[in-house]
C-alpha cells in the first residue's frame, strides 16, 4: 500500500526532534534563466548531506521497541547506508550495513563513522542479496530496502511536505528519480497537499529506466547504466513505480552535459554544494523541454555528498 | 569619524530594498571541532557573492540626487567594483570602474555585466590612483573609497547588526581583515549591541598587516602580500585602524593551509561555497590559539566567489 498524506505527515512528527527543517532558498539567476519563480528545497544541508535521512530515521523509528532491538540492516555503498547507521545509532540499536568490497574508503569510513556494522561482499548484486539475507537472519535486524518501502517513502515525502508549508503555492514540483523513493513520497505529499500541481521528475539519460518505464507501463530495469549522478543508479521497484504511474505527469531526461553545467551554475550562483543526482532536477530546466514560464516551481535538491578533490566539469 | 551604532541602523534601512537578508547556518561538525556554538552569518548568499554590495548600496544611496546624478567612482578588481557597479545601477546612474588591464577577464566581465563603466589603466597603484583622480574630475563622480570611507563601513556593520538581532547573546564575533572596512563595522555594531562582547578577527599570515598594526600602534602596510586569500591583500586605512584599535580584543594570524583547510571542511561539512577570504575567519577556529569553548560564537563568512577551475587544494 501506498502511504497516504496522513502517513506522510505522522513521518514528519516522528522525525522532526532527528532532522532538520532544511532551508528553502531562491535564486535570481536561476529564475531569470527559467524565466520562472524557482524554491529549492536544501536536502544537502540535511543530516548525512542528503534527503536519505529522512526515510532511514522514518523507517527505525516506526519500528516496536522489540523490533528495533535486534536492530536493521540493508545492503548500499551510499547516502541510505550513512542515513540508516546514524538512525540506528540515534535510536540506539545496531546497524548492520552490506558493503561491496570496493566501496570506496570515504565511504566505508563515512558509515563506521556513525557507527554502522559493515560486512563486506562482493561487488554483484547477488552477493550483497545473499549476504544481507544471511546477516539479517542471523541477527533478526529488520531489512530496510533503500527505497521500495513504505515508511521509507512516507520518510522521503517530507521534504515536499516542508516545502509546500513554507510555498504553498507551487505550480509544479520537481525531483530527481533513481529508485523513486523520494519522487513516490514527493509526488504524494505535492498532488494531495495542492490540487492540480504538476509533478515532474529529472532522470539521467544514461539511467533512463523510469523514463521508459511509464512509456512500456511496465517496471524496465537499467542494465549497468553509466551516469556521473551515482545516486540515480537503481531502477524502480514494485512499490514506487505505480505510484509514479499514477502521480507523475513527466519524466525528463537530463544529458551528462546538462548534469555537469547545472551542478556548476548551482555552486557559482547559488553558492551552494550539490551533488550530480541533485543536480539533475536542475537539469529539468536547463533542457527546457518543458515550458515553466510564469510558474512557481518546487524543486528537491536531494543532496550534496561530493568528492572535492574529482569535480566533473574537471575530468 | 566612525560611524555610530545609528548610522549602522540607519544604513540597515537604507539597504533593506536592495541587499538579501543573508541567512544564519549553524553546523554540527563544526561546533563539534571547537566544543563551542558558531553561527555563520552567509554574505556568501549576499548580492554580487559578498558583504561588499552592503557597503557599497549604502554609499550609492546616501547621496543626494543631485551628487549621485553625476555616478559614483573607484579602482578596484574586485567584488568592491561589481558591488559598486550594481548598487549605482540599482539608482539608475552611472558606476565608473578603474581596472588594471591584467584584471582577469571574469571580473571585467563581471563588472560590465552590472553594467559598470570600465577604464583600464595599466597595473599599478600609482596608475589606478591618477587615473581614478582624472576621471572623477572629469565626470564629477563622487569616489566610493571600498574600506576606508564612513558610509562603507557603516553598510558593512550590518551584517553584524543583523546577525546579532538573530542571535542576541553572542560571547564572540569573528570576522576576516583586509582593509578593515568589514571588521570596522562589525566591531562597532557588536561592541555597541553586545556588552563585552569579544571581536576577534582573522587575517592570513602571509597579509598580517593588521597584526602588527596592532603590535606597533601604526598602520603597518603590506608589501606585496602572497596569499590565496586575494580579498585580503590590501592594508588598515586612516579611518580603519583607530575603529580596529579601539574595538578589537586580537587578531589571529592563519597560515595558507589552515586557510585551505577551513575552506575544504566549510565545502564539505556545511555544503556552502566560500572564498579562501572567508574561510580566513575560520581559519580562527582551525588554528586554536584562542579558547573559544563552551561560547557562542558569530562568524562573518564574507564571501563566495571563486574560481571552480582553481580548487586551492588541487593546485
Amino acid at each position: 500500500m501506498p502511504p497516504t498524506l496522513n502517513e506522510i505527515r505522522e513521518a514528519a512528527k516522528r522525525i522532526k526532534p532527528y532532522a532538520h527543517r532544511t532551508p528553502v532558498l531562491t535564486n535570481e539567476s536561476l529564475n531569470r534563466l527559467v524565466n520562472a519563480q524557482v524554491y529549492l528545497k536544501c536536502e544537502n544541508f540535511q543530516k548525512v548531506g542528503a534527503f536519505k535521512f529522512r526515510g532511514a530515521c522514518n523507517a527505525v523509528f516506526s519500528l516496536s521497541d522489540e523490533e528495533a532491538s535486534y536492530g536493521v540492516s540493508t545492503h548500499s555503498s551510499g547516502n541510505h547506508a550513512q542515513a540508516l547507521a546514524l538512525a540506528a545509532k540515534l535510536r540506539g540499536v545496531p546497524a548492520y550495513i552490506v558493503m561491496p568490497e570496493n566501496a570506496p574508503k570515504v565511504k566505508k569510513e563515512a558509515v563506521a563513522g556513525y557507527g554502522g556494522r559493515i560486512t563486506y561482499c562482493k561487488p554483484t548484486l547477488e552477493a550483497r542479496e545473499s549476504t544481507l539475507a544471511h546477516i539479517a537472519q542471523e541477527t533478526g535486524s529488520t531489512v530496510i530496502h533503500p527505497y521500495d518501502n513504505e515508511r521509507v517513502i512516507a520518510g522521503q515525502g517530507t521534504a515536499a511536505l516542508e516545502l509546500l508549508e513554507d510555498v504553498p503555492d507551487l505550480d509544479v514540483m520537481i525531483a530527481p528519480v533513481g529508485g523513486g523513493g523520494l519522487l513516490s513520497g514527493t509526488a504524494i505529499a505535492s498532488t494531495e497537499m495542492k490540487k492540480g500541481i504538476r509533478v515532474i521528475a529529472g532522470e539521467p539519460e544514461m539511467a533512463d529506466d523510469a523514463f521508459r518505464a511509464m512509456k512500456a507501463g511496465e517496471i524496465i530495469p537499467s542494465v549497468n547504466p553509466q551516469t556521473i549522478a551515482d545516486g540515480l543508479l537503481t531502477s524502480l521497484g514494485r512499490i514506487t513505480f505505480p505510484i509514479i504511474q499514477g502521480h507523475v505527469e513527466q519524466i525528463v531526461t537530463v544529458s551528462e552535459s546538462a548534469i555537469i553545467e547545472s551542478m556548476k551554475f548551482v555552486w557559482e550562483r547559488a553558492k551552494i554544494v550539490i551533488e550530480p543526482s541533485a543536480a539533475v532536477a536542475i537539469g529539468v530546466l536547463w533542457e527546457k523541454k518543458i515550458d515553466l514560464s510564469g510558474s512557481k516551481v518546487g524543486l528537491i535538491l536531494s543532496g550534496g555528498n561530493v568528492d572535492l578533490e574529482k569535480l566533473p566539469w574537471q575530468l
